[in-house]
């Protein structure tokens, strides 16, 4: 059965849950027709370990925060990024590390590693594929590999790849989604009478909002994620920035509550559109939706996209937009893809 | 560029619109590779037309109502539904007949006269699938071909090539659906205060509902489409007579306001659920949805299946469940899936 060696680029929430679910059932993958082995992680806590006979991981699993890999064989107390990815004897590198939404960093230098040195990528990161999507996927079609990122938009819920493989013969003519969970769920507290204030305190409480709600509530996540739908789905090449944007803040209770007397719901809505002249227009923005809109009825943190489409009309998918678990899915959901183009190039 | 040839069986609503989109727009499938060419139509009314060469679809869609392909080279005013089937020079046989709940007939008939002459075999019916799934599925293997039935559960809304597909890694334990169009419309209408039958002969008036909504309404609709995703999704061998089944006549007007008013909706759900001896049981019935149960606000004549998995927790798609157009989609979606294992089976 073919390998893949992994190498875990950020030992957070999410490379810790792929790693758990590697170490608990291997025979997940098995299934699948390969096996994983993890030979390299680096994180900017950790520092970096590099075992090419694969690294035991509930071993490192069980280390406790604070605790550094220097002094195992193979380890450092620095992360060591740059040199990890380039060198190591990893296949994929699974990149899970952070962010920055201007500049996409250190994100998107160690995907450019990456594929530059040949190694196919999978990521969680919005930011490489929000602001240079096409140049990395040019960088990996030159070098040979693949650069997935289906995570980018709806964590674990199949929904870039879903498009590209399912709806084959379809005209799509826009994408409107709910991108942020902590936004809805917030709405549809309004919806039950908290104030928004109220509604973000539970919602931090819950572990939904960040200390700071401004990315989710103002609605510069889903900016980022309408880009990538935009440009993926719609052939675009926008920048986030070109996508107007304009969060929950505004809405008051008394908003919501008209709303919810003419049968109405406030949702943030991310949308791209392409026009009749063949122009795609991109926007956030929070529209009271009528209860027949495909969107409508997705309640508490719940995620969703509805596609319009020729033939079918709106076809709409909904699941989880984060977790822990949920977004190390994505990741398993990108080495099956990786799996299949290296069957594709005969390579398997 | 490859071309397939076609055998459009039954010329109704549905072969009749996929034969308007070949007709109306070769691009759509030039873009997706290949071309289609229809050779043969069969159909109970007009009888059956084979030309190797390729029909001109754009005739035989003028054609009125009761006229017949008789006088047409190549034509005749017997439908020779067994000598087309076998002996035409298709290699894709388009069945979009009608089919017994029971048997399963015409449609199977046409279905093993297909795949045991080794052609390939798309359908939009239930009845073949529902009730000798895994006898076709293996007479399409031992002949080299392939037996696809897309449509056969949400007309052209994907749903069982989706999970096959994209869920890999995941264990499903339970696939859920809002698979009847009439019966969801006929019981939203009934929250806005009609009683259900002023909501059924509203459904017959906008064509949704049967002049004998029986099938819609008891769920013996629902059931077949039960059946087949739970053979096919969760790995069962029922027959649709094991499916316990309930339908919607015994929902009374206060019924579905005394849910309303607790925030609950009723809908008839299709459920398979494999139980933890690994068993799967399925059934038919009416159920009252809290609001945040994914089915809950899925409105109007539209149909939507959620599943249950392991990672993801549910994992929910809706569109449409019926329609023409839809369906034919369905068809090319199956063509595309054809293509694919020509691809695999490197013949083209």
């Amino acid at each position: 059965m073919k390998t893949y060696n992994l190498a875990l680029i950020g030992f957070g929430g999410v490379n810790r849950a792929l790693a758990q679910l590697i170490a608990d059932d291997p025979s997940r993958f098995a299934a699948l027709g390969f096996e994983l082995r993890v030979v390299a992680i680096t994180d900017l806590a950790f520092g970096s370990l590099v075992q090419g006979g694969g690294i035991n991981l509930a071993d490192v699993l069980s280390m406790p925060r604070g605790s550094s890999f220097e002094g195992l064989a193979g380890g450092s107390s620095d992360p060591r990024n740059e040199q990890v990815i380039k060198d190591s004897p990893a296949d994929i590198i699974v990149e899970a590390t952070f962010t920055s939404p201007v500049d996409g960093e250190p994100a998107v230098s160690h995907v450019r590693w990456a594929l530059g040195t040949g190694k196919h990528v999978v990521t969680t990161n919005k930011g490489p594929v929000a602001l240079f999507g096409r140049e990395l996927t040019d960088l990996a079609r030159r070098n040979g590999v693949t650069f997935e990122y289906e995570g980018a938009v709806m964590s674990g819920t199949p929904v870039i790849r879903l498009a590209k493989k399912l709806l084959g013969g379809l005209e799509l003519s826009a994408v409107q989604g709910i991108l942020n969970g902590t936004s809805n769920y917030v709405l549809g507290r309004m919806e039950n009478g908290l104030t928004l204030d109220k509604a973000i305190a539970e919602a931090q409480a819950l572990g939904y909002a960040e200390a700071d709600p401004t990315a989710d509530l103002g609605g510069s996540d889903v900016r980022l994620k309408v880009a990538i739908l935009a440009n993926e789905l719609l052939g675009a090449n926008l920048q986030p920035t070109e996508v107007e944007t304009t969060g929950i803040q505004g809405i008051s209770s008394d908003d919501v509550a008209d709303a919810l007397a003419h049968g109405k719901h406030w949702k943030l809505i991310g949308e791209a559109r392409r026009d009749s002249d063949g122009r795609v227009a991109a926007s956030v923005r929070p529209v009271a939706l009528t209860a027949d809109h495909p969107l409508a009825g997705i309640t508490g943190a719940t995620n969703a996209v509805s596609f319009s489409t020729d033939l079918l009309g709106a076809y709409t998918v909904s699941g989880p937009g984060a977790g822990r678990v949920e977004t190390a899915y994505a990741l398993i959901s990108d080495i099956i893809a990786v799996d299949q183009f290296e069957k594709v190039a005969n390579r398997v």
